[in-house]
Protein backbone atom coordinates (compact mmCIF):
# COMPACT_ATOMS: atom_id res chain seq x y z
CA UNK A 1 0.00 0.00 0.00
CA UNK A 2 1.13 3.72 -1.26
CA UNK A 3 0.40 7.00 1.11
CA UNK A 4 0.45 10.17 -0.23
CA UNK A 5 1.39 12.93 2.21
CA UNK A 6 1.31 16.73 1.00
CA UNK A 7 2.55 19.72 2.88
CA UNK A 8 5.62 22.69 2.81
CA UNK A 9 8.24 24.57 4.54
CA UNK A 10 6.36 25.69 8.02
CA UNK A 11 4.61 21.97 8.74
CA UNK A 12 3.30 20.99 12.35
CA UNK A 13 6.54 18.18 12.85
CA UNK A 14 4.55 16.23 15.05
CA UNK A 15 2.09 16.30 12.45
CA UNK A 16 3.98 15.47 9.16
CA UNK A 17 6.23 12.56 11.41
CA UNK A 18 3.81 10.69 13.64
CA UNK A 19 0.99 9.16 11.08
CA UNK A 20 4.53 9.01 8.36
CA UNK A 21 5.99 6.80 11.19
CA UNK A 22 2.57 5.56 12.14
CA UNK A 23 1.73 3.93 8.44
CA UNK A 24 5.61 3.07 7.40
CA UNK A 25 4.96 0.75 10.64
CA UNK A 26 2.13 -1.00 9.18
CA UNK A 27 4.54 -1.37 5.88
CA UNK A 28 3.12 1.38 4.29
CA UNK A 29 4.93 3.29 1.35
CA UNK A 30 4.99 6.65 2.50
CA UNK A 31 5.74 9.19 -0.39
CA UNK A 32 5.89 13.13 0.26
CA UNK A 33 4.59 15.97 -2.45
CA UNK A 34 5.15 19.51 -2.39
CA UNK A 35 5.45 21.95 -4.84
CA UNK A 36 8.76 22.13 -5.53
CA UNK A 37 11.32 19.38 -4.74
CA UNK A 38 14.08 19.52 -2.36
CA UNK A 39 13.71 19.11 1.80
CA UNK A 40 11.58 20.86 3.83
CA UNK A 41 11.56 22.34 7.04
CA UNK A 42 8.52 22.21 9.72
CA UNK A 43 8.16 24.92 12.39
CA UNK A 44 10.38 22.83 14.45
CA UNK A 45 12.92 22.44 12.87
CA UNK A 46 12.86 18.92 11.37
CA UNK A 47 13.75 18.78 7.59
CA UNK A 48 12.47 16.26 5.29
CA UNK A 49 13.06 15.48 1.89
CA UNK A 50 10.20 15.70 -1.06
CA UNK A 51 9.97 12.65 -3.22
CA UNK A 52 7.87 14.34 -5.46
CA UNK A 53 6.59 17.38 -7.09
CA UNK A 54 2.86 18.39 -7.25
CA UNK A 55 3.12 17.66 -11.01
CA UNK A 56 4.45 14.05 -10.91
CA UNK A 57 1.90 12.75 -8.57
CA UNK A 58 -0.86 10.15 -10.12
CA UNK A 59 -2.85 10.46 -7.30
CA UNK A 60 -4.40 7.04 -8.85
CA UNK A 61 -1.25 5.28 -7.29
CA UNK A 62 -2.36 6.00 -3.76
CA UNK A 63 -4.48 4.21 -1.34
CA UNK A 64 -4.69 7.05 1.24
CA UNK A 65 -3.78 10.86 1.07
CA UNK A 66 -2.84 12.57 4.60
CA UNK A 67 -2.66 16.52 4.74
CA UNK A 68 -0.28 17.50 8.10
CA UNK A 69 -1.24 21.17 9.73
CA UNK A 70 1.33 23.83 10.32
CA UNK A 71 1.18 27.21 8.70
CA UNK A 72 2.09 24.51 5.24
CA UNK A 73 -2.20 24.29 4.41
CA UNK A 74 -1.69 28.10 4.00
CA UNK A 75 0.42 27.91 0.91
CA UNK A 76 -0.58 24.36 -0.47
CA UNK A 77 -4.17 25.54 -0.87
CA UNK A 78 -2.88 28.00 -3.25
CA UNK A 79 -1.85 25.07 -5.82
CA UNK A 80 -4.45 24.44 -7.79
CA UNK A 81 -2.59 20.78 -8.58
CA UNK A 82 -2.89 19.90 -4.67
CA UNK A 83 -6.68 20.71 -4.59
CA UNK A 84 -7.76 18.20 -7.65
CA UNK A 85 -5.84 15.85 -5.90
CA UNK A 86 -7.83 15.88 -2.74
CA UNK A 87 -10.76 16.06 -5.27
CA UNK A 88 -9.56 12.80 -6.77
CA UNK A 89 -9.46 10.81 -3.53
CA UNK A 90 -12.87 11.87 -2.55
CA UNK A 91 -14.63 11.49 -6.04
CA UNK A 92 -12.67 7.62 -5.30
CA UNK A 93 -13.64 7.40 -1.89
CA UNK A 94 -10.48 6.89 -0.72
CA UNK A 95 -9.12 7.45 2.52
CA UNK A 96 -8.08 11.12 3.62
CA UNK A 97 -6.76 12.07 6.77
CA UNK A 98 -6.32 16.10 7.21
CA UNK A 99 -4.99 17.49 11.05
CA UNK A 100 -5.66 20.87 12.60
CA UNK A 101 -4.64 23.43 8.93
CA UNK A 102 -4.53 20.54 7.26
CA UNK A 103 -8.04 20.71 6.93
CA UNK A 104 -7.88 24.44 5.26
CA UNK A 105 -6.75 22.47 2.21
CA UNK A 106 -9.87 20.50 1.72
CA UNK A 107 -11.92 23.50 2.72
CA UNK A 108 -10.09 25.30 -0.21
CA UNK A 109 -10.65 21.77 -2.60
CA UNK A 110 -14.66 22.67 -2.05
CA UNK A 111 -15.32 18.70 -0.80
CA UNK A 112 -16.71 19.91 2.73
CA UNK A 113 -20.19 20.26 2.26
CA UNK A 114 -22.07 18.37 4.61
CA UNK A 115 -19.37 16.13 6.16
CA UNK A 116 -18.62 15.52 9.96
CA UNK A 117 -15.17 16.78 10.50
CA UNK A 118 -12.69 18.33 13.32
CA UNK A 119 -9.88 20.98 13.01
CA UNK A 120 -7.57 23.73 14.56
CA UNK A 121 -9.84 25.39 17.08
CA UNK A 122 -9.19 28.49 15.04
CA UNK A 123 -10.13 27.43 11.70
CA UNK A 124 -13.55 26.03 12.82
CA UNK A 125 -16.06 28.68 11.44
CA UNK A 126 -13.93 28.35 8.41
CA UNK A 127 -14.65 24.76 8.15
CA UNK A 128 -18.48 25.84 9.21
CA UNK A 129 -18.87 28.36 6.59
CA UNK A 130 -17.27 25.23 3.87
CA UNK A 131 -20.31 23.26 4.80
CA UNK A 132 -18.87 21.42 7.23
CA UNK A 133 -20.48 19.75 10.47
CA UNK A 134 -18.05 20.82 12.88
CA UNK A 135 -17.05 18.60 16.03
CA UNK A 136 -14.82 18.83 18.90
CA UNK A 137 -13.14 15.76 19.19
CA UNK A 138 -10.17 14.01 18.84
CA UNK A 139 -10.95 12.30 15.75
CA UNK A 140 -14.17 12.47 13.56
CA UNK A 141 -14.26 9.74 11.32
CA UNK A 142 -16.44 10.69 8.60
CA UNK A 143 -16.94 7.92 5.49
CA UNK A 144 -13.60 8.22 3.62
CA UNK A 145 -12.52 11.47 5.97
CA UNK A 146 -10.24 11.37 9.04
CA UNK A 147 -9.66 14.69 11.24
CA UNK A 148 -7.85 15.87 14.35
CA UNK A 149 -7.55 18.96 16.09
CA UNK A 150 -3.94 19.38 16.84
CA UNK A 151 -0.96 17.60 17.83
CA UNK A 152 -2.29 15.69 21.19
CA UNK A 153 -5.02 14.10 19.43
CA UNK A 154 -1.87 11.77 17.16
CA UNK A 155 -2.74 8.83 18.85
CA UNK A 156 -6.66 8.41 17.78
CA UNK A 157 -5.68 10.24 13.96
CA UNK A 158 -3.26 7.59 13.71
CA UNK A 159 -5.48 4.96 14.96
CA UNK A 160 -8.08 5.79 12.84
CA UNK A 161 -6.32 6.58 9.49
CA UNK A 162 -4.87 2.34 9.92
CA UNK A 163 -8.39 1.49 10.58
CA UNK A 164 -9.15 3.57 7.19
CA UNK A 165 -6.70 0.97 4.97
CA UNK A 166 -7.50 -2.02 7.16
CA UNK A 167 -11.30 -1.57 5.70
CA UNK B 1 -1.35 -0.60 31.17
CA UNK B 2 0.82 1.82 32.42
CA UNK B 3 3.70 3.10 30.38
CA UNK B 4 6.66 5.00 32.30
CA UNK B 5 8.66 7.48 30.39
CA UNK B 6 11.74 9.15 31.86
CA UNK B 7 13.22 12.63 30.64
CA UNK B 8 14.08 16.30 31.27
CA UNK B 9 14.56 19.14 29.28
CA UNK B 10 16.53 18.94 25.61
CA UNK B 11 14.36 15.95 25.01
CA UNK B 12 14.55 14.36 21.07
CA UNK B 13 11.09 15.79 20.61
CA UNK B 14 9.99 13.01 17.93
CA UNK B 15 11.20 10.04 20.33
CA UNK B 16 9.56 11.69 23.16
CA UNK B 17 5.97 12.09 21.45
CA UNK B 18 6.00 9.43 19.00
CA UNK B 19 6.24 6.22 21.52
CA UNK B 20 3.79 7.93 23.94
CA UNK B 21 1.17 8.83 21.07
CA UNK B 22 1.91 5.20 19.71
CA UNK B 23 1.62 3.52 23.38
CA UNK B 24 -1.78 5.64 23.84
CA UNK B 25 -3.31 4.74 20.62
CA UNK B 26 -3.21 1.28 22.17
CA UNK B 27 -4.84 2.11 25.23
CA UNK B 28 -2.21 2.58 27.39
CA UNK B 29 -1.59 5.06 30.07
CA UNK B 30 1.46 6.81 29.72
CA UNK B 31 3.04 8.64 32.42
CA UNK B 32 6.01 11.13 32.51
CA UNK B 33 8.30 11.12 35.15
CA UNK B 34 11.26 13.74 35.99
CA UNK B 35 13.73 14.97 38.26
CA UNK B 36 11.28 18.24 39.25
CA UNK B 37 8.20 18.55 38.24
CA UNK B 38 6.38 21.07 35.84
CA UNK B 39 6.54 21.19 32.37
CA UNK B 40 9.78 20.25 30.17
CA UNK B 41 10.50 21.14 26.65
CA UNK B 42 12.69 19.59 23.88
CA UNK B 43 15.81 20.48 21.18
CA UNK B 44 12.55 21.59 19.02
CA UNK B 45 10.78 23.50 21.55
CA UNK B 46 7.74 21.12 21.99
CA UNK B 47 6.59 21.28 25.99
CA UNK B 48 5.02 18.62 28.11
CA UNK B 49 3.73 18.58 31.73
CA UNK B 50 5.80 16.06 34.14
CA UNK B 51 3.33 13.76 35.44
CA UNK B 52 5.41 12.97 38.67
CA UNK B 53 8.69 13.60 40.11
CA UNK B 54 11.19 10.16 39.90
CA UNK B 55 11.06 9.93 43.74
CA UNK B 56 7.63 9.91 43.68
CA UNK B 57 7.42 6.43 40.74
CA UNK B 58 6.59 3.38 41.96
CA UNK B 59 8.25 1.35 39.27
CA UNK B 60 6.40 -1.58 39.89
CA UNK B 61 2.86 0.08 39.18
CA UNK B 62 4.24 -0.24 35.39
CA UNK B 63 4.45 -2.55 32.46
CA UNK B 64 6.92 -0.97 30.12
CA UNK B 65 9.83 1.65 30.59
CA UNK B 66 10.59 3.94 27.79
CA UNK B 67 13.50 6.62 27.44
CA UNK B 68 13.55 9.19 24.75
CA UNK B 69 17.16 10.61 23.49
CA UNK B 70 18.00 14.07 22.76
CA UNK B 71 20.45 16.37 25.52
CA UNK B 72 18.08 14.84 28.64
CA UNK B 73 19.54 11.34 29.23
CA UNK B 74 23.00 12.84 30.08
CA UNK B 75 21.28 14.88 33.17
CA UNK B 76 18.71 11.69 33.53
CA UNK B 77 21.50 9.38 33.94
CA UNK B 78 23.57 11.51 36.89
CA UNK B 79 20.10 10.86 39.07
CA UNK B 80 20.55 7.27 41.30
CA UNK B 81 16.47 7.14 41.34
CA UNK B 82 16.33 6.85 37.48
CA UNK B 83 18.95 4.37 37.68
CA UNK B 84 17.82 2.38 40.65
CA UNK B 85 13.73 2.13 38.04
CA UNK B 86 15.93 1.13 34.94
CA UNK B 87 17.33 -1.72 37.13
CA UNK B 88 13.68 -2.40 38.94
CA UNK B 89 12.59 -3.23 34.95
CA UNK B 90 15.34 -5.61 33.81
CA UNK B 91 15.41 -7.23 37.40
CA UNK B 92 11.80 -7.71 36.79
CA UNK B 93 12.23 -8.30 33.02
CA UNK B 94 9.80 -6.07 32.18
CA UNK B 95 9.97 -4.36 28.76
CA UNK B 96 12.44 -1.50 28.43
CA UNK B 97 12.64 0.87 25.33
CA UNK B 98 15.31 3.31 24.56
CA UNK B 99 16.05 5.03 21.42
CA UNK B 100 19.41 7.40 20.36
CA UNK B 101 20.89 8.79 23.52
CA UNK B 102 18.24 7.14 25.65
CA UNK B 103 20.79 4.21 26.04
CA UNK B 104 23.14 6.58 28.27
CA UNK B 105 20.81 5.67 30.95
CA UNK B 106 21.13 1.83 30.65
CA UNK B 107 24.96 2.07 30.26
CA UNK B 108 24.97 4.19 33.33
CA UNK B 109 22.61 1.66 35.23
CA UNK B 110 25.23 -1.12 34.45
CA UNK B 111 22.37 -3.31 32.89
CA UNK B 112 23.98 -3.56 29.05
CA UNK B 113 26.41 -6.23 29.78
CA UNK B 114 26.27 -8.84 26.91
CA UNK B 115 23.39 -7.37 25.63
CA UNK B 116 22.51 -7.16 22.10
CA UNK B 117 21.42 -3.38 21.76
CA UNK B 118 21.85 -0.32 19.36
CA UNK B 119 21.94 3.14 19.68
CA UNK B 120 22.93 6.54 18.42
CA UNK B 121 25.69 6.14 16.32
CA UNK B 122 28.05 8.81 18.34
CA UNK B 123 27.96 6.59 21.35
CA UNK B 124 28.62 3.39 20.41
CA UNK B 125 31.51 3.03 21.81
CA UNK B 126 30.06 3.40 25.17
CA UNK B 127 27.79 0.81 24.61
CA UNK B 128 30.48 -1.46 23.59
CA UNK B 129 32.60 -0.67 26.90
CA UNK B 130 29.51 -1.05 28.77
CA UNK B 131 29.81 -4.58 27.31
CA UNK B 132 27.01 -4.48 24.98
CA UNK B 133 26.82 -5.83 21.32
CA UNK B 134 26.25 -3.22 19.29
CA UNK B 135 24.22 -3.55 16.37
CA UNK B 136 24.13 -1.07 13.91
CA UNK B 137 19.98 -1.53 12.97
CA UNK B 138 16.59 0.58 13.26
CA UNK B 139 15.05 -1.63 16.19
CA UNK B 140 17.33 -4.58 17.97
CA UNK B 141 15.28 -6.71 19.86
CA UNK B 142 16.71 -8.50 23.24
CA UNK B 143 14.70 -9.98 25.37
CA UNK B 144 12.61 -7.06 27.69
CA UNK B 145 15.02 -5.00 25.95
CA UNK B 146 13.67 -2.71 22.78
CA UNK B 147 17.02 -0.13 20.91
CA UNK B 148 16.80 1.94 17.77
CA UNK B 149 19.30 4.54 16.69
CA UNK B 150 17.63 8.04 16.15
CA UNK B 151 14.32 9.44 14.56
CA UNK B 152 13.94 7.84 11.18
CA UNK B 153 13.76 4.62 13.44
CA UNK B 154 10.57 5.33 15.21
CA UNK B 155 8.55 3.59 12.84
CA UNK B 156 10.62 -0.07 14.07
CA UNK B 157 11.14 1.27 17.56
CA UNK B 158 7.06 1.79 17.87
CA UNK B 159 6.12 -1.59 15.99
CA UNK B 160 8.65 -3.50 18.71
CA UNK B 161 7.53 -1.81 21.73
CA UNK B 162 3.59 -2.63 20.87
CA UNK B 163 5.01 -6.29 20.36
CA UNK B 164 6.40 -6.09 23.89
CA UNK B 165 3.26 -5.34 25.53
CA UNK B 166 1.23 -8.02 23.76
CA UNK B 167 3.38 -11.16 24.47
Amino acid sequence: MKALMISTDNFEDLELFYPLHRLKEEGVTVELASKKGGPITGKHGYSIGVDLTLDEVNPGEYDILVLPGGRAPEKVRLEERALEIARFFFRENKPVGAICHGVQILVSAGVMEGRRATCYIGIRDDLKLAGARYEDKEVVVDGNLVTSRNPDDLYAFGRELVKKLQE
